[in-house]
């Protein structure tokens, strides 16, 4: 019945500011970037008459996009990030090299969960690095070191 | 730098009425269901000493995984899920029978945002068809129709 995903969505607070992070981030334009006002939009989300500006990003080494919306009306309250509270989600992308990664993120604006990369020192992933960051919005960016062989279990 | 999406995480209240949602409508069982305590876990997320079930799933059609996590330490609270709200997520779903799937979602528990499939108007998807709906927890997952040819622009 279900056969695929097709992006992750993050309603944002500033779709320029997003937009300009990840435009930096995966070093590429949106292949999508214009405010949805049709009816057939607010039919769709549950608000009618809604305004939602638009950026979609395909995610490097991947079929998915990444969907940031600003909902121009109605307008909405930001809610509390921190990823212990049910609703909030997080996206995980891969890298070939967390160190170079995690440098970059933070160059970028974002910040980081942990002074540095983490090793996982158990389960499918034993021996890779991982670590969370919040990006300039706040939304939860987890990035996944896969180019290492993981250590035997 | 990046090479690829591994995973979409949603925070749930309650890991065990959200995994039988995704088995059910899935139509699989996790890949993984455990707790993740070791040290290294609180270290990643940022909350020393943290506890988290989780539930992994691979979306069918798909390489991309969709994480479930309840927080058992420390708790969180639950956020206002309304799309409109900035730090908010939602997975969107392909299927190649948007009529079957509705059917099958409200039937598992979700709340569709649209009375039917909204028929999208403009833009690349046009002519396809398209929900948002609202699992059982709250979380949004869209579901889009990919298999008809849209019409032409």
């Amino acid at each position: 019945m279900l056969s695929g995903a097709v992006h992750v969505g993050f309603t944002v607070r500033d779709i320029k500011a997003a937009t300009e992070f990840y435009r930096a981030l995966f070093e590429a334009e949106p292949e999508v970037r214009r405010v949805y006002e049709a009816p057939y939009t607010g039919e769709q989300v549950g608000y009618p008459g809604a305004r939602l500006d638009v950026a979609i990003f395909k995610i490097p080494g991947s079929e998915m996009r990444l969907e940031l919306i600003e909902y121009l009306d109605p307008r909405g309250a930001p809610v509390d990030i921190e990823t212990k509270n049910p609703g909030t989600a997080h996206l995980c992308l891969r890298t070939d090299d967390l160190h170079v990664a995690y440098d970059r993120m933070i160059a970028l604006g974002a910040t980081a969960r942990s002074p540095a990369p983490v090793r996982i020192t158990s389960g499918p992933n034993q021996g890779r690095h991982v670590c969370y960051f919040r990006d300039p919005e706040g939304l939860t960016i987890e990035v996944l070191e896969m180019a290492r062989v993981p250590a035997p279990a």
